[in-house]
């Protein structure tokens, strides 16, 4: 298990997503014990440390293991900052149906049978998958986490998690609403957060998961978001994805489902809320001015045909926009690189005007606005001193992505490359992948028992 | 160079889009002199010559070489119905830009500074990078094609070119309409069609390309219907691309861009049009009346944010629609398997339902339609006897297209794959790539030489 705390990658070109945004050519990158403790040209390592020359450094530096960066691209570890991994389980089952019969009679009875060791490899594909397309952190939301966690750490990936969690019975479905009440869920919710917040050197952060308006009580969002101060986390929600959850929640409660959400108290909390597709003027108002974080899914939403969601709108009112890929039954891979260039295309086609959304902006949300919607703005999103070591390297020396020389390497990314061209990934300063090699799982098997269990949970279904 | 006109894949999944759009699991390929002779079960081989077994034949089927197929998917090979391929060579130069600002001030420059070699190369990596892709065959409209012409010889790839012609004075930008009137325009675009249409073993095929409504004459349109029929060939053409299009050409001509084509004739030879995006059902009923083709770019479009093309209307009007990936300038890749994608996410999108475009109409246009499109729909565009064997294996043992067994393999090709999965290409019973080595192109050469030309012609912009 190649897995280092320490290391140099040499000759690099680095989008740094520093405070300038400067991309570096021929660049050095210097991790010590996870951290980035220096960015820039190679005949300048030392004077980083310039006035405070440590003993044996250069020694140290010396014995440091190196990543070659010729012909490669280094850029901030990708930020899937809305997903359900395990829904990995589910992918292609079902696609191209309407929203409530995909629900209904596909997703929801498949949940049903799910058992906790399920959820353990549906996330270890997730993990596998993800790691294998450049992202090193993502906030998910699914039931059974504690397996969910185990798999998290077993990955070496970052990650957010929480329990979703809904206290209206009607909606037992993909959220942890079952039986003993709402205190019972939120006490499944909190022991999550108890168990695992800041677990696994501090990898593993946790959120409280109130599913969403139509699934959960004013009474229980109110309590959720008392119970989040307690603990000092944060909240992941889901808001406003379709124009039929407005219809329901205004037609039953006179408002928004923003406007629910806020009546509760639940925005005291930080909360990151997912989808935000069909949201007023107003609604923007009140996600700003609560510092609520969005994260947007232009692949489900496209795939759903849930709209479109008013991202440059939000961003032009100062709200943290980040990029997920929702669960794999909606999407259907968990590839930020496409997500990125679905973002561009969608905004640009929605608005007629192919200077929406450009490609520096598609990046912005899915490395350093994913860091903030998992509330993680002040250790990763950026490579910069000081920020943990979480780096993609991406090989540019494929036909698709030439001429190299006389393009933005961020519109290459974007626009032409996919999660295959990345070579090396790298979290906390562990390589978690090189040449395209896992080091801390072994797909094969992953795949094996995946394969083994979702033929399980289809052949349950269908006996039912 | 291991290419082979005989050879057999064994155990593979295989898609057909046959007459009845079959999927058999573990069926063995045969293909004889570049032709499909059998797609069943390997136990039924030896009955496909039932009745007329030539001697020899068990033997020869021994010989073989044979493709290991289990755990791979064949598809027809996938056909991009419109690109440019040589602006491969403008990848990433200029994005984010208004239309008009993006062409005047960066394409139109650059395509001024064009070689003869230029072209040649920027084919060959275009050519390098759809094969990687699965892409099979192509339709090419640009200038100096007879270089393009040799790089697709070299290639082993499929394609029908056409030199772009225009006749009007102020567009001789990526279209041929220099000096010597339209006479001398049109006798280069003949030119070409004399010299390669059936060349490379049939594999090059050729039409005249008229560039577009706002480029060309009515009488030039005419002339050159005229001369398509005389030749035996079709036409390709670009129509209502954007909005700005049709009310430039109403105002002009009292006329829609496609009743302006129309009024000159031109339809009546075989018609590729590409893009189609601002079409009324008036256009739609014109087009499908003369059995127009139409090659729909959901990449470029909405990169471009041109519009959405009405493709559910077109297709339910019986027009043959295909899929085009437009050139890498403005896409900014040639992966068809990502086109399928954004087609399906793009219809869903904009007209609010998740059911429109499916996967299975998107791999549609994709093969059959594009060999429509190409005037190739007996030859290609599925895996059945008779049918040239232009064929694509994929690999499906990746996390993002695990699991399998529950999946519709179309599902995940069209909303989970990506051109990196692909691992062999055979157009003509020819291996062209295999591991993803490709045979009969050095890509590393390529891409040195597209990187010296690039760096040259920007170089050569600024200087002026």
């Amino acid at each position: 298990m190649a897995v280092l705390n320490d290391l140099i990658i040499d000759d690099v070109t680095v989008i740094t997503m520093d405070a300038e945004r400067r991309t570096m050519r021929s660049a050095t990158i210097v991790v010590e014990s996870g951290a980035i403790v220096y960015v820039g040209p190679a005949s300048e390592v030392l004077q980083a440390w310039a006035g405070e020359l440590p003993a044996g450094l250069a020694e140290r530096l010396e014995r440091m293991p190196r990543l070659q960066g010729r012909g490669r691209i280094a850029i901030p570890g990708l930020v899937n900052a809305h997903t359900h991994a395990a829904m990995a389980l589910f992918r292609g089952y079902a696609d191209d149906l309407m929203l409530q019969e995909w629900l209904t009679t596909k997703i929801f009875p498949i949940e049903a049978k799910l058992t906790p060791d399920d959820v353990y490899w549906g996330t270890s594909l997730a993990c596998a998958e993800m790691i294998k397309s450049g992202t090193t952190a993502f906030a998910d939301m699914y039931f059974f986490m504690d397996e969910a966690a185990q798999a998290v750490e077993k990955s070496g990936i970052r990650a957010s998690l929480s329990v979703g969690m809904g206290s209206l019975a009607q909606v037992a479905d993909g959220v942890d609403g079952g039986s003993g009440g709402f205190g019972a869920v939120l006490a499944r919710g909190t022991a999550l957060c108890e168990k695992w917040h800041g677990a696994a050197g501090g990898r593993i952060t946790t959120m409280l998961g109130p599913h969403a308006p139509y699934t959960c009580s004013v009474p229980f969002l109110s309590a959720v978001g008392e119970r989040a101060r307690q603990l000092g986390v944060g909240v992941h929600t889901h808001v406003s994805e379709t124009f039929r959850e407005v219809d329901e929640i205004r037609s039953a409660h006179g408002m928004s489902p923003v406007g629910y959400v806020e009546s509760s108290g639940l925005f005291d909390a930080p909360t990151l809320a997912a989808h935000c597709v069909a949201v007023s003027d107003e609604d923007i108002s009140i996600l700003a001015q609560h510092g609520v974080r969005v994260a947007h899914n232009p692949g489900s939403n496209m795939k759903l045909a849930s709209g479109v969601a008013p991202v440059e709108k939000m961003l032009a009112a100062g709200i943290t926009v980040g990029l997920g890929t929702d669960g794999a039954a909606s999407n259907n891979n968990l590839d930020m690189i496409e997500e990125m260039r679905l973002a561009g295309l969608l905004h640009k086609t929605a608005r007629r005007d192919p200077t929406a959304v450009p490609a520096h902006v598609c990046l912005e949300m899915a490395t350093r606005g994913g860091a903030a919607c998992l509330g993680l703005a002040g250790s990763i999103g950026s490579i910069e001193v000081g920020k943990r070591a979480d780096i993609v390297l991406l090989d540019f020396g494929a036909p698709h992505l030439a001429p190299v020389g006389i393009a933005d390497p961020v519109s290459h990314l974007v626009y032409a490359a996919s999660g295959a061209d990345v070579s090396a990934v790298i979290v906390d300063g562990c390589v978690l992948m090189d040449d395209r090699k896992l080091t801390t799982l072994d797909e094969h098997e992953i795949m094996a028992e995946v394969e083994r269990r979702a033929a399980r949970l289809v052949r349950a279904v269908n006996a039912k």
